[in-house]
């Protein structure tokens, strides 16, 4: 990764170009604090209104990367990441995991005891659904595209508030009512850095496959026999339907390892072999915390 | 399942109570459309604001049955529904597929040119992204508890808009303004019976597991091993986070046959043995379409 950086970086000094990196916006969303954590503040940073567009901007090169999404620790996969790397031919350049906070937010406008709307992401919602359960049962949760948005939005809606991280209470001027809500401590979320480039070995990587085996008995046994007997560790297994036919899937998998190491290789051309389509998404360095 | 249902019909009778059935609400929710299907009119049908709601509706056993929406064929997992069954002591005892069609519907008092807002469910949402995009790109998509709870509201909230399928626009007589959005037309979801007592087999039955492994490369494959050497057919795998640790996941998979064959109860023993935890759902007859 450093290497391609090294690269990439070099070739926008050598064009007086800032790298430039689209994020799921708007500003003050955990994608955009995932950004800064991975790019550092030298980049110029353009929020998108939904995780598609991210894809759409860096397949059409209007920025060098993306940030995107794609797990949460508590509430499991981001769906429309996974569904976009079915539709859009893209490379995953590296992966950032954050711890995430969530607090309930309010503008000046509001009184704690009359809130009669709670905005948030709906992966949001969910990771601090039993909190809200307990000291808000009654009252509406409207999910809305990120909690940045939802931020944005009780600034100057009455009687409403957001749930959403630090960044997003600094930005748009919240207070606090309530802090680090979510019901699990450790809850976090990987994002995703997507662009057009492959990323050389740096000796510690993960690789992401997406992989449709034909509709038979034993057919993921089968998937999953090369990465067994080769040694290899799975790290994550995620399911999605295949959008080619009804209850048909397909399987995403991240493995330890790159994909020019020649075992990885051989394992992934064995597969290959038996799979209705193989597409390698990417060899990254493992995320550091 | 015949059989258990002539059971309890029979118990219910004796004592002069009618079958109670409790779907995720409000009335006119595919939910409910499912629990005709599967039960017929003849039963008390309660409708419940929550998913976890029909859960626990079901143990406290103020219902017979409960119907949960469990997989959709264009948007996957109900995660919610997934996740219940690793907090309630529950049994499946059948299951049901709808074919899905969605419609976009208004009130007398919208003009179907000045809609600013369409409410649905947010697996509804998804279902018709595609026709979303194409149609009403930039009209704020907001996502409610249910589509028959979107058509509740705009019977009454002028210039918005409601996705939800044909029981709910007659009973909030809404017109339809476009029909059939879904983006796949065999779009499909199948729910889930959930019920106290388990039930018999029928020689065409499905086996719903939870399954947790020790986090160590090849666990995924040291549990479907037992599976595939006795040629048991898996029709499905699902993974959540375990919410018992970060980044560690259960296994929800569903197989060919019923738990008190010796086949299966032989590979449910193995899989026991090398598992963290092994919860057997239950054994159904499979849902005949």
């Amino acid at each position: 990764m450093a290497r391609l950086f090294r690269e990439i970086m070099s070739s926008c000094l050598a064009l007086e170009q800032p790298l430039r990196v689209a994020y799921l916006g708007p500003e003050g969303t955990f994608s955009q604090a995932a950004a800064l954590k991975h790019f550092g503040q030298a980049v110029i940073s353009k929020p998108m209104a939904a995780i598609d567009e991210v894809f759409r901007e860096v397949v059409a090169g209007a920025v060098n990367f993306g940030v995107v999404p794609v797990e949460n620790s508590t509430e499991g996969a981001v769906n429309h990441t996974l569904d976009s790397f079915l539709e859009h031919d893209i490379v995953i350049c590296g992966e950032v995991e954050l711890r995430i906070h969530h607090h309930l937010l309010v503008g000046e406008t509001t009184k704690t005891d009359r809130i009669t709307r709670i905005y948030s992401h709906a992966q949001s919602l969910a990771q601090c659904r039993k909190w809200l359960d307990a000291h808000y049962p009654s009252v509406e949760r409207v999910a809305v595209s990120s909690n940045a948005d939802a931020a944005k939005r009780v600034k100057s809606e009455w009687n409403s508030a957001a749930i959403a991280g630090d960044m997003a209470a600094q930005l748009y001027g919240l207070s606090k009512i309530a802090e680090k809500i979510e019901d699990r401590p450790d809850n976090s979320t990987r994002f995703l850095i997507i662009g057009n480039q492959e990323v050389p070995p740096t000796g510690d990587d993960k690789t992401s496959i997406i992989v449709s085996m034909r509709n038979k008995p034993g057919a993921l046994h089968e998937l999953l026999m090369p990465f067994h007997s080769n040694g290899i560790d799975l790290t994550r297994i995620e399911t999605r339907p295949s959008r080619s036919g009804k209850w048909t899937y397909v399987f995403f998998i991240d493995c330890i390892g790159h994909y020019q190491e020649p075992l990885i290789k051989d394992v992934l051309e064995k597969i290959g072999r038996e799979a209705v389509a193989l597409k390698v998404l990417g060899s990254y360095p493992k995320a550091v915390l």
